[in-house]
């Protein structure tokens, strides 16, 4: 293979643009309920480039701090699976970085009344454009892109990127407590002090409500039972309370 | 309620901003085998507003022939349907129109290899864009792009737009024969006489295997056996060899 062809592979992977299944007990076949990952925050490196800084600070900006916290959240878990479960994944974390601080810009109260398009439509787009202005390469804003748009896109059949896959593996730990056995009581402690969850579950469960609210078509209501899966989320209800005294943002 | 909430409501319904059961056997409950809907051509208005003329003259030109055809005749299959079984579906039909034109805008050979993106998040994409320069409602604009990027999003569970919902009702209908008695025999043989399949069936097959070869992450991999339901649509064999000879225009 040429060296062209090596670059643009390596681009491509770096970027998460390589397929996985979408079946989650498939990608997760060979690993055991027992070895769960392990490690803590401080054994997880943020993304330090110029792009991971740009948006880090939007976010901590722009999300309610609930929002913000669960993003963080998600990068950690994600990471964790990645190292421990999905080696294949790790060459693209700091584009799962950015997914994970933009998956939710489309519930912010600005957002969530600037449009009638589903959150994660306009979440997807309003990143694309972020990203494009902060002069990240093509490639990394529409993996980015790609994954925000699916990250409520559950299902079995069929592929997806990296990081589409694991924004939807480490959310659904965060919010509904599924897959249990990926990651330690003892790594959640960690990320849940460092990132506290400012009774995440009724908060999100209450934002879903508001977007169905406001509009009855959004794709959020293709989940069964969303709003009270996530309520109900019994993995994380020994943390769920710490953090925050913040009334939740939405409506 | 007040004139304004009126105003707006009609705005929403007129832009297909409606929630319907995204199940179309829910949806069709009522729709009896025996009664199809039985339209000529000439008997389905094109709507004629300047934002109606100017996306058709677009898609005209930028359309290989057999796509835009195959655009033409889910727009009057469509229509046949709404008038027929969904006339709550009417008073939309206009950003119907638009959806129809623009639904497989990414499938451009130009559009599937600008993007890493799933073809109808790109085409979403960049019907929002197009639509917004050209003076469209933002309310209309976003409709269209809410229905083309769940375009193949097919699913039994929660709601959709009617837009969404009639969309994914006509592309089944000429893509796969699905729902084959919805619509009369003499209605297909009007609409494929005025815009012909070309052998469409191989034709889309092809693309969607196109599409899966550049970008096997794609979310046209989410539809079961896609390419082959899409080859072998009995119901419109007796017209696929009907029309241009122009050689299928992807790859």
């Amino acid at each position: 293979m040429s060296n062209a062809a090596d670059n643009s592979n390596n681009t491509l992977e770096k970027y998460g643009w390589t397929s996985v299944p979408h079946d989650q007990s498939v990608l997760l076949k060979d690993v055991s309920p027992w070895d769960p990952a392990n490690y803590t925050v401080s054994q997880i490196q943020l993304p330090e480039s110029d792009i991971a800084k740009k948006v880090a600070e939007y976010a901590k900006e722009r999300l309610p701090e609930q929002v913000f916290n669960h993003s963080m959240r998600v990068y950690y878990y994600g990471a964790a699976i990645a190292r421990k479960h999905l080696p294949s994944f790790v060459p693209s974390l700091e584009t799962y970085f950015l997914t994970c601080l933009l998956h939710d810009i489309g519930t912010t109260q600005e957002n969530i009344h600037a449009t009638l398009l589903s959150f994660e439509f306009y979440g997807g787009y309003l990143a694309l454009n972020l990203l494009q202005d902060y002069g990240a390469a093509k490639e990394q804003a529409e993996s980015v892109t790609e994954a925000i748009i699916r990250h409520q896109d559950l299902g079995d059949i069929g592929t997806i990127t990296t990081v589409g896959q694991l924004i939807q593996l480490a959310t659904l730990f965060d919010n509904a407590g599924a897959n249990p056995t990926l990651i330690s009581k003892e790594t959640i402690e960690s990320i849940v002090v460092a990132y506290p969850r400012g009774h995440w579950s009724n908060c999100f469960a209450h934002t879903i409500e508001q977007e169905l609210t406001l509009k009855p078509w959004a794709h959020s209501s293709a989940i069964p039972k969303f709003a009270e899966a996530v309520a109900g989320n019994k993995l994380m209800e020994p943390w769920d309370a710490l953090g925050s005294n913040d009334t939740c943002p939405s409506g």
